[in-house]
């Protein structure tokens, strides 16, 4: 009876598509969802690939079909059903049973349950690259014992997406909840990547007058270049089509009120948790909040008046632009996982994570390639002052700076753009501006400052 | 032996000033610390006030010097200090004695102590001002229920700062955690407040060249205007300040390296969970954490040369784009209470929240009493639409683009204020950009857009 390699539970969206992906991939798989009619439908409906998957009716049964030592992946919802299921499954396996998360977890979740002393084996794996990802190769970030990794590696590599110099995508991150936490902050920078490409856009559309279609041919032509990317190559895609009703540009039809489903504020969360900066994320999540305001933003407009004007700008210093801008962004996504890396003890390797991103997940990009190698060579810096990525910063900082210095007076709003111009900037002061900050806490709260000459007299003459 | 109108446990800093001022406004207090000698040497010292001081060497003597129904404050460090303390009183006290948790608990924890059904009653109140203000005056914020508050409010309103018209700056905002929510807000809004004028001073210093001296006349004269405020007041001050070492501007020899307490990150972390846009204050924590890398900033100057160059400003524009940046930032903080009104179910009074401001705390500042008086006025509406606001925002405004624009383009991050202004370019305008995220979102997740025709057709034709 125990005939799978694997068994798998919850066949929603993206647990049928990775539940076939690794059946096509030649592993028998047994399958199991609490509506048992999900499973016979699912089954049912999996055509050629139906022989090597093992519908099963009871968590018994799931168990048994699986060959010893087992391993369970759950793709069930965030949370307390997690727990749940652990708990359902913990009188059926033994010890040296696997059970993978690979669900959208909360790190501090994966943490909690990994230092739990679960009666089984336990990984926790951040799988990207939505339901067409998981169906035919996604990005996965795992965590948790190496053992466990080593022994589940086999499949995760074989459904996994490859890089272009044929890598799989699937890394073990480190300990517990690396796996989920790297997950997140891909997620961070998927919002700000997306941000930034909508305040390009928004230069075109409102700033230099172009319409839908002429936008597409830009889009598609930077993704011949150093943009090269999934999101420019859907950004021109989207550009292009037609509103099958109307006929008009589609963009133009669609509402622009963004929705989120939170993972960009939980990055934004772990930052200031971390003191780590990640201010181009932040106004990426903070535009989405603004967006959402649209009545707020109505009425304001009626009182105000809108805020874009046409601008002095072309195709070539917007592509720049925003080249510069994804460099600072990624800058400060891995300056993060550093910051995670020392806080929480785990040794985050930069470059695989830049690696495993380079294919299956929605970032998914050229420039990653470069980011692996310059994080390979400059281990413990932050990407700007790797010599590859420094000098491409230096070529196209000017840009980036006169395109958001024209379009914040022309009253675009540039949030993701103008953050990362300014991060770079007191990034690069030696000498910045936070004596005048030190100097009033000193004065209200004698909070105490350091001094220039070292010498150790923390407090200013103010009762004088 | 009871003849203590009012206990308090915890005599650090805030404990002690706080206390003296109570005595002072006439109420007999009886104090007590965990180490006694801390106790004796602070009625000791407390000279012609210590006849209204009881020290007390015991809870239970504590306890038996107050008058039933008896009310104590506790000022203990936040966290589970007051939870240890709260049990430890717990069998000492009658069901209506109160106890008045002062110190700068996390507003969650308040709530949890107010929900847990605590054997006592219970407020919770965030007290600001510093040393200074909790001696001779603080701006006092409470929650907690009515009855608890009028109890105590004699007191509280006795010892608390004064706004010009004489109104006491101290008020109950509502239930539970809903003082020390507005603490955090308060403390977050202070961190706003300093970092514009750290970077308007680096406009004087890097790009007018000014020297302290002259920047400190600058301040000193704000002061008389619009700005008129504590911490533009203490600007003008630190900048005048010779350090007595070297005779050199105290200012100069301050290293650019700035602290914190966290309270600002609270304010942040609590804004990204109600989905509340504060990018001002954002912004804020985030250059006072890319301050700290002093390392990392003097390598990358070595690489890329110090960002600051000569501006083309002048001292006019400059107090104009401060006070847009400052009005956009309170019309953040105040929208971000009113999202945690309803999210709470609270109904946090707006108006009150300025008057409470405008005496006593950090920011305190004579804005604040048209900012009252215009939330009055039109009540539910985001600051930036009240007449009086609005029209002084179309008057500052240009101003604030010029600076922002200049000093970006002259490589003077100014993030605070370039939040500032990319926030309310925006909230004013009704056709955003955030379509292409939609678009992009539905493209690659399948996760639904609205259409500006109002048609139920939320997915595009990306397949075809």
């Amino acid at each position: 009876m125990a005939e799978a390699d694997i068994g798998l539970i919850g066949l929603g969206t993206m647990g049928s598509a990775l539940a076939l992906n690794i059946a096509e991939k030649g592993f028998p798989i047994a399958v199991y969802n609490r509506t048992a009619q999900v499973t016979r439908d699912f089954h049912a409906g999996a055509g050629e690939l139906a022989t090597r998957v093992i519908p099963t009716e009871s968590l018994e049964e799931l168990v048994a079909a699986i060959k010893p030592p087992r391993a369970i992946i759950l793709m069930v919802p965030a949370g307390s059903p997690v727990d749940q299921q652990i708990e359902a499954l913990a009188p059926l396996l033994d010890p040296q049973d696997l059970v993978i998360d690979a669900g959208n977890a909360n790190f501090h979740d994966t943490n909690r349950r990994a230092e739990a002393g679960l009666p089984m084996r336990f990984l926790g794996v951040g799988v990207s690259g939505g339901e067409d990802g998981a169906r035919h190769g996604p990005s996965i970030m795992g965590g948790g014992a190496q053992q466990d990794w080593d022994r589940i590696a086999p499949i995760l590599t074989a459904i996994a997406a490859r890089a272009e110099d044929g890598t799989p995508c699937a890394t073990r991150m480190g300990e517990a909840g690396a796996g989920h936490f790297v997950k997140a902050v891909h997620n961070g920078i998927e919002y700000a990547d997306m941000q930034m490409i909508a305040e390009i856009y928004g230069l075109m559309r409102d700033g230099m007058g172009l319409p839908a279609d002429r936008i597409a041919g830009i889009f598609e032509r930077w993704n011949d270049g150093p943009l090269q990317s999934y999101l420019i190559e859907i950004s021109g895609k989207v550009a292009h089509a037609p509103d099958p009703h109307s006929g008009q540009p589609m963009l133009d039809v669609i509402l622009d009120r963004a929705g989120q489903k939170g993972t960009g504020r939980w990055t934004a969360i772990e930052a200031q948790h971390l003191a780590a900066p990640i201010p181009v994320i932040e106004a990426a999540v903070m535009a989405r909040n603004v967006s959402a305001r649209l009545a707020e933003r109505k009425a304001a407009e009626e009182r105000f008046g809108p805020a874009p004007q046409p601008c002095d700008l072309d195709e070539d210093l917007l592509e720049r632009a925003l080249i510069a801008g994804k460099i600072l962004c990624y800058a400060q996504g891995f300056a993060m996982i550093s910051a995670a890396s020392e806080a929480f003890g785990w040794s985050l390797p930069l470059p695989d994570i830049a690696r495993v991103w380079r294919a299956g997940c929605i970032i998914r990009s050229t420039m990653l390639n470069d980011m692996a190698e310059a994080l390979t060579e400059n281990p413990g810096r932050n990407l700007i002052m790797a010599p590859g990525f420094a000098s491409r910063i230096e070529e196209a900082l000017p840009a980036l700076r006169r395109v958001v210095s024209e379009g914040l007076a022309q009253g675009h709003p540039l949030p993701a753009l103008a953050q990362g111009l300014t991060w770079f900037d007191m990034m690069r002061t030696a000498r910045g501006t936070a004596n005048m900050i030190q100097a009033q806490r000193d004065f209200f709260g004698a909070h105490g400052f350091e001094r220039l000459d070292g010498r150790d007299d923390p407090h200013g003459p103010w009762g004088a």
